[in-house]
């Protein structure tokens, strides 16, 4: 941590933040400039909130310069981390496909389309019981129905599912029925919950809010692993910025950065980024050249009737098609994709 | 809604579009341009996803030309909603400030903030029990215990309070201790919380997310009042941008837009929108000129000392000469506050 | 300027850096942490990219924490910036009007609204001969025949002119035509015309970027002060944000922040800023309460037949109106607005 | 472009906007809801600024529903557009990669770097003689000499070269020294530079401003089309956005989107896009799984000692690498990269 005093600081203001700062433990080196002086902190500052420093009316600038975060990074631990889902493994050198149906419809729709997708080679079966939609007046999902649905189909085809949830108190029932379970791009700071997840063993699923940052995004993920549990795997869905064309922007640069900062695996939701079908096959390839270890693609055998989503939902013969190509760009990268 | 069809759309597929969209009980009428057809739908479109028509290959582009909220819209109330909290009226041509500490911290640091925010103008005392943080490291608030003494100083200053929920399964401890419940940006479109919140009639303060557009904030209160709750207050608290010389950029815009589009108040929190103590009342003048009903103000003592959110914090007499300097902008505009 | 060392750099390493840093007359202090090296970096580093330095392997994270800037800064000149425009100070106690249309349509047209602005309480008129239009179809403005106009109604109505240049080429046309030229949102950085206005010394009216942070602003300023011009005008008018109910979204803030940063006057203008009329007046009284030095404001007389900006423009007599009611605003912060 | 009304607008005005239009040429259809009327608009609104009709106090919303743009849009030109740049042709299905330092710094350097990229596998050279700094007191090119030296270069290794300009007044210069003019992200928008490179027939690179649309972005193009220079070759270089962990945020989705609304090639510049020599690597891999037409890539044999933007630019033998590892992505997707 660095702190700038401002310029004419008196030597008492000086003093007395170094004494504050060697209370919390800290080490404190100061160097002096021609019209200001700079404190260089020393020792963990992970627990200390350095923007309290500009309480001082003293202090002009303070800069975080270790990252807030621990067990998520890479210095904490230097191998990537594996996640078990159900048997599948995400974070290895096998890129995986998780597919399926924004939402379940009905079992009859969630039986016929867990059947596609798990011919034309995704791995993990996705769709949602609970929905969060911005209208009230919008399907909110079929709840608790749509989880027993979806446990009965994991029997059935021996598929892991994935599945999101809305609210603590519905883990017990997420832990019956689902093999891994998503916090959504709008939960991604709902700590309440976070703090719930970190006590259980089940994977996490963490997509990035709209509007987060990598690190804020890690900060997340900390507050999970930090509880215990250290199944986590994050999912880049796009970022919302300025641009139409595409309902958010896909942040790709995200893969090689979370693949520096941290050991946790990361895949790719193109679907919800892009909010279009054209895009997704584009994306999806972009996504594994950039080194993603995994894609979560929305399928949908008559997307026209889906009750959510069907703008970007592919249809299964498209889905299988997806999966060829994102085959031979895994290959190109030395990376498997079975 | 607007729906314009690819060009070279065949006849077979604008006569299914027409019948799909009559079995919604939609009127649709349709314009034949050189290249193109354009069907212009009427009806009340409030629950039908207009971005489902996508899915159809030979829909170009749709455009929906109806608000997506209700109860929330000016349309459907043309006065301005007053919200009672505890008393204290927001809405009206009275201009509220609402004070006090990011935090609970103790019985004494509340005591004597409510005392000094009290004398030097608040109408309502703001402090949280629960604090929704980025790291898990940093202090979490004194929860129900903050709770608790939140009321007994309630009671002490008959001074109405407002503090901030994190999950839905404390709202009967919200109930028997303050006066209005917030909702932070985190939060905004935690719909399982939103949806609890519609069940009760305590006041609701909505804070808008960090990235959220103003449609997708008056969704989000649309929740609550489409189930049972009118008593909404909008709190604009800065939008993420690329800017970085202030926390978040300050949307005063929202103001005038909120004041057309809906009947409910909005107040503005300067604290939190700019992070700097410094730009707090140049901001708090700002928000009154342009219409606000109110300012949510952060205030402690002794800020280098607070336990979260001290960078921003004014203190008690820099927070009195702010609501002297604001009563006059008030005055200016023909608004009292008292 | 602070660099911080990858974890296990080795001495050789460090010991290079710190040689070459020497060489460019810097002082290097070190300062020791675990697992990192930290150097501190004194002297004037306004002249040397401190990115650069990222280009060393070894190096993790570089932080300015000098200004980039220097005439422009509050340091380098505590004292206020007034600017004179023909006779009219911008700067000072007074708050200053610019009004007029987007652009030069006719001679009765501007000589028309010239009159009528000047009597509605504005002390420039603003115009536009050469306009900037993302459309290579829309009307590009009457070029040199309206700065002709413009200088004929400069004498008969002894009214200051601003007028946006878009080519250096053109600045002997301006030089005898107005007395203030306005550099636009999207030629904010354009380096090449920036320098030219360096070299002269009528005042210039710099726009704010649509996404350019106000650092990058304050830069564009220094290309023009450190060039010999010291007459420049900071003008806001909106960032570019994911909101949409607004053009763009007015960076208010930015007020108080240019106040501390720098002794240049800033300005606001709010028609562009949110694209609707409606908007204009709430936002003209939020910019001048927040500390505004003046406003840049739309007005036509029939906006339905303006050729560019019809939306955005407000009628004479609803300008009119504006001008008293912000008056009342300048007062009540003690400024006058004559 | 469809028109909706404010509800309860008189018959009067609805006839008034109905003849408005008519004068324009354009046919008209009504449709009237429970509430409001519609108006859909048949006709050519190229030309046409549909926000003018805001101007109109009786008009809600206005929304275009044809593109803004003609002779850049797929719809004008079904065929892909195939660019000759001194004999290398973009478009097609090969694979270009443009490689070269930022800047030309010495005879030695660019004669250097020109032999290494070469022979790495680049096709074009790249390097800047104007640079356009966002510091007044950066390295601003060797300007005039830096032309003369690549136009030595191109001679010397056959290599045909692009380089960016500033100004029009430029503009002979290049034709005599380069084989493509780029225009830079910060005068995307310079539209006085646009208009004289449509006037010429040598190939432009036009780069994506940091905060433009692709709408505008295509409009920036279809000025220098509309100039009767078809020679355009788009390049996305990253978008600005809240995300800080690399310099922009690259918009992985502007290629997919670009080929449907276009028919003009697009490259990818992933060295500014990220800022970072460390994922250049694995956004060139994404850039061409997602179906670019090439890549500009930084690189400089030296990047500590590079006059600027060393941090982003590679040493020639990890350029080498990646060029091999991008055809083995080229390969996978059925394209070339020789």
């Amino acid at each position: 941590m660095i702190i700038k005093f401002r310029e004419k600081t008196i030597q008492q203001d000086i003093d007395f933040l170094r004494e504050y700062l060697c209370n919390f433990g800290f080490e404190v080196h100061e160097t002096n400039g021609d019209a200001y002086t700079i404190f260089s902190i020393v020792g963990d500052t992970t627990r200390f909130d350095a923007n309290s420093l500009y309480a001082f009316k003293f202090v002009e600038t303070v800069v975080r310069i270790q990252e807030p975060y621990k067990k998520v990074s890479r210095k904490y631990k230097t191998t990537d981390t594996i996640v078990d889902i159900g048997g599948v493994k995400i974070g290895g050198n096998n890129v995986v496909i998780i597919g399926g149906p924004c939402a379940v419809e009905s079992r009859e729709q969630i039986d016929l389309i867990a059947g596609l997708v798990k011919t034309a080679g995704a791995k993990i079966l996705r769709a949602g019981a609970y929905k969060p939609r911005t209208s009230p007046y919008s399907f909110q999902g079929l709840e608790q129905e749509g989880l027993i649905l979806l446990s009965e189909i994991r029997k059935k085809y021996q598929f892991p599912i994935v599945s999101e949830i809305l609210s603590a108190t519905d883990i017990p029932l997420f832990l019956n029925s689902v093999d891994m379970i998503q916090v959504g791009a709008r939960n991604m700071q709902n700590y309440a919950l976070l703090k719930e997840l970190g006590k259980i063993k089940l994977p996490i699923l963490l997509k990035r809010g709209l509007s987060n940052t990598i690190e804020e995004w890690l900060m997340s993920a900390e507050y999970i692993l930090s509880g215990g549990n250290d199944n986590v795997v994050l999912c880049e869905r796009g970022i919302r910025t300025f641009e139409l064309s595409t309902r958010s922007t896909l942040d790709i640069s995200a893969i090689p950065v979370i693949k520096k900062l941290s050991h946790l695996p990361i895949i790719v939701d193109p679907s919800h980024a892009s909010g279009s079908w054209e895009y997704v096959e584009s994306l999806s390839k972009a996504a594994i050249a950039a080194g993603a270890d995994g894609l979560l693609i929305e399928v949908h055998p008559d997307p026209e009737k889906a009750l959510s989503d069907g703008q970007q939902s592919l249809k299964p013969e498209r889905f299988a098609e997806l999966v060829t190509h994102c085959r031979s760009i895994a290959e190109a990268i030395n990376r498997t994709l079975k």
